[in-house]
């Protein structure tokens, strides 16, 4: 992928005043992408690009011809309804876009008077889905993660013999991810508890959160031909923030021996903005394996990956109750801070495992990282963690104290960047509240 | 579903003489859909519908508008480059579509001459996935496969305490399923022996096949509303033949804990044809539970379920090495015999638990039943099984033995139904040859 160090450049300012608002997750150094429509409008979906409290609408723009070339291509392919033909055109592309937008923002550009029409309050619209997810897979690359679950579940065995050679992954269901801001019913599964004779069917009570990013793959590998590890970044599209919703009751009862199932599948939620792997190339860090570790499979190895592979992408996690919401509709409580640095393998790690096998990944596929712990107990991503299998609750502002959510409870994940000498950026709001469940 | 007695008389006869050919899969009984093209030319996919060894081109056929009412609306779907409009448009529709079609090409029918010019030769056709498949989810409904396979790897636990409970499954890859007649290579993967200290990556030694059927969804519900058992099987549009090959080494290092992820995702197979449930009508039969197991959940059961939720499918598995092509290109060794009327969940318990959590299943969506094996050894539908984990080789006519599958094997999955007093209809095949490796 072409490193475009002009577009990263702390110093640029843009003729949009909100891209220079204190804390603003979308400065002109971040440029992610979405799929959006003006709220409450029959408008089809389009494409958009954030700029401070803004958003550049692709499909509006588009139409004024700014752009030439692969930016121009790539402008097109962005004004649909879904970015699945942008992510097709592969990284060139992409970058050319970028570049074209970040010229056209700034101070001074001559494009600004056609711009300014496109633009669009990011308080006046609605998000979709920013691809057809054709299948979404869900990675489990944090060894905290493994380690902290596993110990729950086997406690004299908590991390398996596989965990520091692959890439543990398993399929996930794509129908039903959803956009942040789609609630959700609680859901209904077995439940067996562990002296009862036979299971029963119940709304779970140990509703739970899964802390992760998701990665769009962008063009597509075919059918039985792997991605070596030095292309893997061109298959990128971008990160999202992700929530895995499980069910931890139905999973413990339901998921020997192929794996979860229902205590997935009923909604995973992903953030509307996608940011791409260009935007993120300031906060690469190396990823050094602890001592004693095994060194990755050759397939699973580079040079790069050792040096810069990893992203130091600070995460949190907010808890918001029905009583909070009472009190102060923006109330909410901090259950957990981490780093997307702390993960065990690599964005281009999971992409090359993927397709080693002859996988065909295509645009628009989404790949989970797993729940994204830390090294220590503050940090783990997910409330199995915090409460240590439910037994210990966290205690919450007010007087409040949770183990598992409840009706009402929402939830939302957040995600940025920030490093001396760069302009912060952020990945925006991904959001969901438990709604009551609904019997068969 | 409306059962519609009329088409199934085993007296009715076709004006397409071939309807009538001893063995035939497609008697006027029958009609089932694919999606196909004439082989080698660039006009579009289009759906058509088997009669004899004739297809009837629904692109050409809703030219003519021939019907009315819902059969005109199915038609005009079905003509489509993907099977996923008619299958969203639900039973009364498909239903109304299977009594034009075999009214009109009934002995005597006036529509013949319109319907004469739409048929195309099978001979002289490519097949193209039937459907845009959303997700493809895997079962695991044969307890005997589930105790064979627990067996080899768990002796003292062969069957987990959830499989009477449960019906098993887990989220599978939708980008890897290819269509009959599509060769792909053998996988590589992690594969780590028992007594080496670390893995290597390497080709797969242990490439297996898996006997099953795959469950189309037709009709969709939405996310957060589970389907009854009541009303299941008008969420199913039809039955295929499904291949799951699997690599049994890269199975058995990866899949702790999370499930079976590159040992299935480099390519499953179906055959071109769905055949509907309505055509299946006659060969439904009771599934009665062994005495002392216990009854199913009440959300999955029903009256319906338990006298006729089974279908009486026969299933064989062929194995043609390169040494029998050689001497003749039809040549195989038929090395499994089976029923579906054997798998312990129906058709409708997949689909009823699959959505109890709330998962929203689309019109595409493919169900794979897992290895169908019967009760005794001969009716393994895995080499696993029938090798006894690759420790007993099975003897091929001519002198040879297979393990696992070599390159150049073929594997031909057939399936039919017969029974006195009413026309055998078939499924035609699925066919898959393994081509050499192709390391990263």
């Amino acid at each position: 992928m072409t490193t475009l160090n002009e577009t990263h450049d702390a110093q640029l300012r843009s003729w949009v005043a909100s891209a220079h608002a204190t804390g603003t997750d979308f400065p002109i150094q971040n440029l992610p992408l979405a799929v959006f429509r003006r709220r409450g409008s029959t408008e089809p979906l389009r494409g958009g690009v954030a700029i401070g409290d803004q958003i550049v609408d692709l499909a509006e723009l588009a139409q004024a011809r700014p752009f030439s070339g692969r930016a121009a291509e790539a402008l097109a392919a962005g004004s649909q309804g879904t970015l699945n033909a942008l992510m097709a055109l592969g990284p060139a592309h992409w970058s050319a876009l970028r570049l074209a937008l970040s010229r056209a923002l700034r101070e001074g550009a001559y494009e600004q008077a056609v711009m300014q029409v496109c633009l669009v309050p990011q308080a006046q619209v609605e998000y979709a889905l920013p691809a057809r997810i054709g299948d979404y897979t869900d990675f489990y690359t944090s060894i905290y993660h493994a380690t902290n679950v596993g110990r729950l579940f086997r406690p004299d065995n908590p991390l398996m013999p596989n965990y520091k050679w692959v890439p543990i992954g398993y399929h996930g269901r794509a129908s039903s991810v959803v956009i942040s801001g789609q609630n959700f019913a609680r859901p209904c599964g077995q439940l067996k508890a562990p002296d009862a004779a036979a299971p029963v069917l119940g709304a779970s009570r140990r509703l739970d959160i899964e802390l992760e990013l998701g990665v769009f793959i962008g063009q597509a590998n075919a059918l039985g031909e792997p991605v070596p590890m030095a292309e893997a970044e061109d298959h990128v599209f971008g990160i999202c923030l992700l929530n895995d919703w499980s069910a931890r009751d139905i999973q413990g009862w339901e998921y020997q021996p192929l794996g979860p199932f229902l205590s997935k599948n009923f909604a995973t939620t992903i953030s509307p903005w996608i940011v791409t792997l260009e935007a993120l190339a300031p906060y690469r860090v190396a990823f050094e394996r602890p001592a004693g570790d095994p060194a990755p499979l050759p397939y699973l190895d580079s040079a790069h990956n050792q040096s810069a592979g990893a992203f130091d992408i600070q995460l949190s996690v907010g808890l918001q109750t029905p009583r909070m919401r009472a009190q102060d509709a923006r109330a909410e409580a901090t259950i957990c801070r981490t780093s997307y640095r702390h993960a065990y393998w690599t964005v281009a790690q999971m992409v090359t495992h993927h397709s080693v096998g002859g996988c065909n990944l295509q645009p628009g596929d989404l790949l989970g990282t797993g729940t994204l712990s830390g090294p220590t107990p503050d940090q783990a991503g997910a409330l199995l963690e915090l409460t240590t299998g439910g037994k210990h609750p966290i205690q919450l502002p007010g007087g409040e104290a949770r183990t598992f959510l409840e009706d009402g409870d929402a939830v939302v994940l957040r995600g940025w960047c920030e490093k001396a000498g760069h302009a912060r950026i952020g990945f925006g709001e991904c959001r969901g509240q438990v709604l009551p469940a609904r019997m068969l």
